[in-house]
C-alpha cells in the first residue's frame, strides 16, 4: 500500500508539487546491516524506515532478483552497481519484523550468501530482520537465560529417532521444582527450528520470567509435517500420524525425561498456521490430554464443536492486523458469549509472519497455567 | 591421485586397450541423495564408490561451477543437461567423510539449494556426507540418546550474552551423578555448532556409551574466534581473550548451571585445527585447569614446553593420513620417552576434515578420565 501511495504521490508530486509527502517518503541514509546476517557480512541492510537494501556478487550475471518486496510486486531487481555488484533497495518499507526471502541469479533460486538461514517453504531460506518498536520484548538481554535443548527420542510409529527442542526455564534443574509444558508447533513449510531461530520463543520466555510475568513454564517444538503431508498440500491432511507421535510417544518421552507436571492441569497445546490446525483437531480429538489451547494465525474454535465445557480453561486465538482479524475477533466474542474463558489477541501492522507469532507467543504465556 | 591414474589409464586405454583397469574405474549408476541434503532433496547424490554427482537448476546461468572436486581440480564444472538443468559428476572418488562446498553461478558464490548448511569457512557453506565404511559409531541408532542444550552464558569481559552447546549423556539429571566435562572446540572459520551438526559428537557419545565404552561425561563446546582474529588470518593469535572467556567466565557457568565434578582431575580440553592451537596455548598457560589434552590435526606438544610432567593425565595427537602424520607419530613417541602418557591416532584416507575428527573424538573419549 505504501508503495502505491508512494508513487501516486510520484505522480503527483511532478505535476502538482507534492513536495511535503515527497519530503515525508525520501529515503534516510542510514541503513545498517540486519541483524539476520551471518557474521561479518555488511549485507542485506536495513534502514530506520523500514526499507531494505540488498547487494549480491555475480559479476557475470544477467539478472539477479530478491524475492522480498512490496506486497504483489514480485520481488526487488537488482542493477548492476560501479563496482559490479547487484545492488536494489525495496520500493517501499517492509513491514516490522522478520521475513524469508531468496535471490533469483539467471533463473537460479538460491540464498543471500549474506543471510543466515531460516527453515521455511520447505527449504532453508535466507532471512532478514525489520526492527519492530517492541522489539525489546524479544532481544537477547543480560539477564538469567534458559536452555533450548536438542532431545532425539524414538518413536515405534514412525520407526524413527525423531528430533525436539525443549525450552527449559533458567531456575530448571536448579530448584526440586516441576514444571507445566506448552507444546508449541510450526507452520507449514516450517520445522522444529523455526520457533526458537525465528520466532526467539526462548528469549521471549527468559525476558517475561525475569520482568515476574509469568511462572516458568517449559515449553516443547517438534517437528508437525509427519508423514502424511510431506511436501504437497494440506488437502485431506488429518493430523493422525503427527497426534500418535505427539500424544504417545512425545508426551510420555518428556514426562519421562523432564521434570514435568504431567497431568491435563498442567499442559497446553498451541501452533501457528498448520500447526494451529494441528493444535484444534488435535486439542478436540484427544480432550483428556491438554487443558489450555491456543491458535496463532491458524483459525478459530465454535463453541459447538466442544463437547465439554469444562475440558479447557483457556482458548487464545490471534492473527496479524494484515490477515482478516474480524474472524478472529467474532469467534472470541461468541465463545465468551458461550461461557468459554476466550482471549484473543491481533498484532497491529503485520501478516502471516513471525513477528505476529512473537507477539501471539509474548501475550499468551502469562495466561497459561492459571 | 585416483583422477590423474584414471586419467592416465584412459589414455593408455585409447593407445594401448588398459580395458581391465579402465572396468574397475567405470563410475557405478547407483547414486543417492546424500544424508546431509535438505528434506526431500534429490541432488546432491552420492555413488558407492564415492563419486559426487550434482545438479542445480539455473536456466539462464552461462556457468555453473562446484567448489568440490578432486585435489588440484579447481571444483567440478556442471554442464547444462537436456532439461535445461546444469548437471555434473566429481572426476573421480571423494575422500570418505564430510566435505563443505559451495556453488559458483555467473561468478556469484552460493550454496546448493539441495543441500543442508553447515558453518565453515567464515560462512554457511553446503555440505556433503561421502558414506565411510566405518560410519556406524556416527550413526543415528534406536540407544539412549543425550540432549544437545544451547546455553546463552553472560560474558563481563567481551561484554555480550554469548552461546555454547553442551552435550548432556542420556542419565544427566535422572541419577544424582556428578560427571566430568571436555572442553571441545572448532576449527578456523567454523562455531560453536561445529562439533554437533558436522562431527556428531553426540550421537559419537551415545553410541560409545550404549556399548559400555565410556564412562559417561559432558561436552561443552563454545565460540573460540574471540575478538583477536575475527575473519581474518591466525598471525599473532594469542588465544587471550579466548583463555578468558573459556576459563574466567564459561567454566564458572558451566560449574555452577550444571551437574559437574568441579576440578581439574575431572576436566579435559581438546579442539580441532585452530582449536588445537588454543588447546596447546590454553592448556600451558593455565595447568591448574585441565588435565587431559587433545590435538586433533591441531599440532603437538613437545616434553620441554611442559614445566610438571605431573601436571597432565593425557596427551592425545591424532590427524589424517593425508595431512603429514610423521609429526604426529614422532612426537608421540618424543611424549613417551620423556614418561608422558600420549597417544596418538592416525585417520586412514583422510585429510584436515571432519571425518578426521570424528575419529579422532571416538578415539580419545573412551581414554579421558580414567
Amino acid at each position: 500500500m505504501k508503495s502505491i501511495l508512494r508513487n501516486s504521490c510520484l505522480a503527483v508530486a511532478l505535476t502538482l508539487g507534492c513536495t511535503y509527502a515527497m519530503a515525508q517518503e525520501a529515503i534516510k541514509e542510514d541503513f545498517k546491516p540486519s541483524s539476520l546476517n551471518q557474521p561479518g557480512k555488511e549485507y542485506p541492510m536495513v534502514n530506520s524506515q523500514g526499507y531494505a537494501r540488498f547487494r549480491v556478487e555475480a559479476p557475470d550475471a544477467k539478472s539477479v532478483v530478491v524475492s522480498l518486496g512490496l506486497g504483489g510486486s514480485g520481488g526487488t531487481v537488482l542493477q548492476k552497481a560501479e563496482d559490479g555488484s547487484w545492488m536494489g533497495t525495496t520500493a517501499g518499507p517492509m513491514d516490522e519484523g522478520f521475513h524469508y526471502y531468496h535471490l533469483t541469479i539467471d533463473g537460479g533460486v538460491v540464498n543471500d550468501p549474506g543471510a543466515l538461514n531460516f527453515y521455511g517453504s520447505c527449504r532453508w531460506e535466507s532471512g532478514i530482520e525489520i526492527p519492530a518498536h517492541d522489539q525489546d520484548f524479544y532481544a537477547l538481554k543480560n539477564v538469567p537465560h534458559g536452555n533450548v535443548q536438542q532431545i532425539l527420542f524414538h518413536s515405534p510409529s514412525t520407526n524413527s529417532e525423531r528430533r525436539a527442542f525443549v525450552y527449559t526455564p533458567p531456575t530448571y534443574g536448579k530448584d526440586n521444582k516441576r514444571y507445566p509444558v506448552l507444546y508449541l508447533q510450526h507452520g507449514w513449510g516450517e520445522d522444529e527450528t523455526a520457533w526458537s531461530n525465528q520466532g526467539h520463543a526462548n528469549l521471549i520466555m527468559d525476558n517475561l520470567i525475569a520482568e515476574g510475568k509469568i511462572d516458568p513454564f517449559i515449553i516443547v517444538m517438534t517437528y508437525g509435517m509427519t508423514n502424511e503431508i510431506k511436501f504437497g498440500g494440506l488437502g485431506g491432511f488429518t493430523a493422525k500420524e503427527f497426534e500418535t507421535v505427539l500424544v504417545d510417544e512425545l508426551i510420555p518421552y518428556i514426562d519421562s525425561h523432564f521434570n514435568t507436571i504431567a497431568d491435563k492441569e498442567h499442559r497446553a497445546m498451541a501452533g501457528l498456521s498448520m500447526g494451529g490446525m494441528e493444535t484444534h483437531t488435535i486439542t478436540l480429538r484427544r480432550p483428556e490430554v491438554f487443558s489450555y489451547y491456543g491458535l496463532l494465525s491458524g483459525g478459530v474454535y465454535t463453541p459447538q464443536e466442544i463437547a465439554d465445557k469444562n475440558q479447557v480453561k483457556l482458548i487464545f486465538l490471534s492473527c496479524g492486523s494484515k490477515e482478516g482479524p474480524d474472524r478472529i475477533k467474532a469467534a472470541t466474542e461468541t465463545l465468551k458469549a458461550a461461557g468459554f474463558n476466550a482471549v484473543s489477541h491481533i498484532s497491529e501492522g503485520t501478516a502471516h509472519e513471525f513477528l505476529t507469532w512473537r507477539r501471539g507467543l509474548y501475550t499468551m504465556a502469562p495466561l497459561l497455567f492459571k
